[in-house]
């Protein structure tokens, strides 16, 4: 479109790239960027540059951190005996958030798909199997509840098998807030499968 | 959160400012940059400054361009005599995406709203009204069709009665591929009323 000049069409087609942005949310994030250039526009380019420069890749773990190892991998409060394997950097945050877990972290980067051509090689799983060895006594697979993420489980599974270690998964059942009647069948399953005395 | 460093977390929070992304899906959008640094950050970074640094507001229409007046104010192809008033660039650019109007606009900046306390005075009415003295032939009032849309588009036709010059509305109808059966009461009511012989 010849309205918008190049530097704006740049910008749209740059922030249409995020996830969760459109082009028609783009433009107006643009828009709204342009009206506050000194208090958000400015800022947050320079946010970017000094992120990208500052943040890496724990080379132990596989989390975003301004050093490596990070912060989780050096915090000596945290058991070193018990690994957490998450498929992102994103679940991690949120087992953060929630603060249940004081172990330290694996990111494997992804999980297995065939669909996406995302094999056992492209995931960090060589360096998982090292740290088993340099003894671990319990791996935690958080993976998410999809396809993708209990065949990454499974295939976990079974490579630590002959190391020995206790592996463990997240339980299924109801969320906590959820109502039964919004619930699909597997979860409903899973639940009553798993059920508790009180 | 103690496990988010500084860096990332100013990113979230800026990230989350722009409309369309809360805090979840800037965090999204953080890991995304993060991983596509060389690709999506950096040059976005880089746009965002150009672009704070290039843009300026058409000090005639209020449109955002490199240059002011913009290139739709120096353009000679386009029709000097009619104005197409809209309340903010997005609609500007969403008309010239249509590319049905081959005139000259006017930025309001916004619209009447008594509740966010925007009065006449806080839109750009006054330059609307000296570009009409200098003889202009037709203001096509382009609002949104909400109440503040509409109460802008009355408060225009008033203010420029007295300058004699003919004011025009956009139609109101059955949208192009709109089905009646999901269309609201005002949209029928408006579409029948003003229903068009064949």
């Amino acid at each position: 479109m010849s309205t918008i000049g190049p530097e704006i069409e740049r910008l749209i087609q740059l922030l249409a790239k995020l996830p969760g942005l459109g082009p028609r949310s783009a433009r107006r994030a643009v828009l709204e960027l342009l009206k506050k250039r000194d208090v958000l526009m400015e800022p947050l380019a320079l946010a970017m540059q000094e992120a990208a420069a500052a943040i890496k890749t724990c080379e132990i773990c596989g989390n975003l951190d301004t050093a490596t190892p990070c912060s989780l991998c050096c915090d000596p409060r945290r058991d070193s005996k018990v690994i957490c394997v998450v498929e992102d950097v994103a679940d991690l945050w949120a087992l953060e958030r929630a603060g249940v877990f004081r172990g330290r972290y694996h990111v494997l980067g992804g999980a297995l798909s065939a669909l996406d051509g995302i094999t056992p090689e492209r995931l960090n799983v060589a360096s998982l199997i090292a740290r088993v060895r340099e003894g671990v006594e319990e791996i935690i697979l958080a993976m998410n509840a999809t396809v993708e993420g209990q065949t990454t489980a499974h295939y976990l599974l079974d490579t630590l098998e002959e190391t020995g270690v206790k592996v463990t998964r997240l339980a299924h059942g109801v969320p906590v807030g959820g109502e039964l009647d919004y619930l699909d069948e597997g979860t409903l399953s899973a639940a009553f499968k798993a059920r508790r005395a009180l």
